[in-house]
């Protein structure tokens, strides 16, 4: 069960104009459910997206990428997206890549677009090929199944080991026009998003410009989805997928100094960063919540290693899992992640408001009693100071449980 | 259990002329059985040592610096090694410092040498402060203890989360003169050395000089105890000792370049290998000692971050622990060790014998029942070629199991 995490209905999972999706059972696993989704976006939406740094980088992502500059170059719009769960697509050559262009055809002919106005992506096991006649027979039942409302069955039909589906909503007001941000991801397991998440697609019907959405998705990206770690491993198949259908009845936002860009952008952050909690709030086995919030770094690329050393440390893991303030366990993280001028004697750190490291030893009125009663909530923070700069940044993580480890050791049988 | 771990006896340990090891109980923790160690060297014997990079290195390794360090400027020799399990004294601050002083001078004071000839090591819980009193009360004993074939006695003092003392020992002939190197380690858990291990000291009869033997022992560490990781966390007092007492009848070895030095190394190398290993098939929870060998990398640093993606990532050590040969696990941590510019599908990796992946896809004959008859081995090897490069690396790991967790949520408690 994920931490603290209520998850969307279909109800709370706003439509967004130009958008309609459509699920379908395709059987790519012998799942009794729904596991293809297709979205349709109207003519005149552009997309933007932040990829996976892994250099086995799946099949759909070298579409994928290969797809947008398309978008680009021939200014073409961005159509349909469409994802199978159960097959990564990832680690499968020249087939695998055939298999997701012929995906996209399938998908072009169905409503009549340029085959690069579609992007595919795949969730699931790795380096097993891809049963692309079984997408391609299931599409046209995905297709007839579409409708503005059906986020929350999209939600559904990308999950894996995922225990929950994910989704948020935002409505902003911009020059007296409503807007919709709504978003979906998945999650659960090799979390550790170098680029975006294994798979996360927001969509918004602003009439923002391609290239002012281009600028943003990355930005987007680093404040949400690149903060989040379940175990460390960036996956073969990481994907966030922006879009903007420019429905809205407002200007076209065509600099990312228009002042509306501000309101936007925030609502855009807030249903990134709801989806990137809620994979880790739902990672495998997690048991709790933790953010790890570093300050006083000389710049935020020494903040993000020491929150990684941290949040990756198996030891503070299992000492979270435990409710265990095995300070030292924290101590020897921030050492690992720190650069190399660090002053252990200025360092400090918080669980919660209890300071328990004051100046690179144990603070006087820090008792193991209050270091337990933070850590046996379901959710707390780890606040580091290590006085030796400005910069901060933030990372969400959970604990390693057993049932992690029973969860990584059955599956796929 | 340790996997595949014959440890050493009483009678296996050889004697190093000029080394003399006693043993007491200090009570550092609750524990019934001998926690501290004293070893005792002969005047005339020089030693070096190399050193955790963890910024909030342990007070015992900031003194052991120094101390080398002004053996090195006053030509003082090196006299004396006290090492206490049950408290790492680090995360201590300038208490903690103070106290590994403290210990060195009543050490000093036993023996009748100068503080800077002792070098002092902790290890165990991090952050608590080190009863350095009843290390002071309990020295005497352990010197009246002293004895050259204390080698077993020593490894047993010394262990903490270890199952098994860890020892080896090697005897060459150099010019006709027969030479022995004998050294003990700990480990268990928080492995992964970037310098050395959690604490290995090696000694030899041979005389090296001082010079010769500082230059060694950094070559030494690089191909055994850096190659080792457990959990990915390199610990706060990781430290590697090697002591040569100049006994053996053969004349000194004050070159790099000496005949002798190929013998000696090799014989060094052995020793040092059999401790990292063992420190490895004795990691916390460990069912599976698996050698990672990555070659046609573009250089050795390539080799080691691929080598360390694959023994890190807890989806391949779950794998590990479930015999799954759940190869897309492996290929995600390829992706994200390799350089920028790897090849993907040139990439090939095998099981034992059996090829897996042949130039970046499943290979057409390999079968599933071939990866889990090599899995199903409580060792074996995951070989891959990067095939963009010359260089290749070695590293030794062990799975993640239920036990890991169990254990590293209990310990403390």
């Amino acid at each position: 069960m994920p931490v603290n995490y209520t998850p969307p209905t279909a109800d709370s999972l706003l439509p967004v104009p130009g958008i309609k999706l459509g699920t379908a059972a395709a059987g790519i696993k012998n799942w009794q459910r729904d596991d293809l989704l297709l979205v349709i976006a109207d003519a005149g939406t552009c997309a933007a997206g932040v990829f996976t740094q892994n250099r086995f980088c799946a099949a759909p992502v070298v579409v994928c990428r290969e797809h947008l500059a398309l978008q680009r170059n021939r200014a073409s719009d961005f159509r349909a997206l469409v994802v199978n769960a159960g097959n990564a697509n990832a680690g499968t050559g020249e087939p695998g890549t055939a298999a997701a262009r012929d995906t996209c055809s399938a998908v072009a002919r169905l409503i009549e677009c340029g085959d690069d106005s579609v992007l595919p992506f795949s969730t699931g096991v790795i380096m097993e090929s891809l049963p692309v006649e079984r997408i391609v027979d299931a599409l046209p039942r995905a297709y007839a199944a579409a409708r503005a409302d059906g986020w929350f069955a999209a939600a559904r039909a990308i999950m894996t080991t995922d225990t929950m589906p994910k989704g948020a909503s935002r409505r902003v007001t911009l020059d007296g026009v409503d807007v919709t941000v709504t978003g979906i991801a998945k999650g659960a397991g090799m979390i550790h998003p170098d680029m975006a998440t294994m798979l996360a697609f927001v969509a918004t019907d602003a009439p923002v410009d391609e290239q002012v959405l281009a600028a943003l998705a990355p930005d987007i990206a680093s404040l949400s989805f690149n903060a989040a770690t379940v175990d460390g491993d960036t996956s073969t198949n990481d994907s966030f997928v922006i879009a903007a259908t420019g429905q809205a009845a407002t200007a076209p936002i065509r600099h990312a100094a228009d002042p509306r860009m501000a309101l936007l952008k925030n609502a855009l952050e807030a249903v990134a960063v709801d989806l990137a909690q809620a994979i880790v709030r739902d990672g495998e086995g997690a048991t709790k919540f933790v953010t790890i919030r570093i300050e006083g770094g000389r710049d935020i690329a020494e903040c993000r290693r020491v929150a990684f050393a941290i949040a990756h440390s198996p030891l503070v893991k299992t000492a979270f899992f435990a409710s265990d303030p095995n300070l030292g366990r924290i101590v020897c993280a921030i050492g690992n992640g720190a650069a190399g001028d660090l002053d252990a004697a200025r360092v400090s750190f918080w669980l919660d408001d209890v300071l328990v490291v004051d100046r690179g030893g144990r603070s006087a009125q820090y008792t193991e009693a209050q270091g337990q009663r933070v850590m046996k909530q379901n959710e707390f923070t780890v606040r580091v100071d290590l006085a030796h700069g400005d910069a901060h940044a933030v990372v969400w993580t959970c604990d390693f449980s057993h049932e992690y480890v029973s969860i990584n050791a059955e599956y796929r049988s």
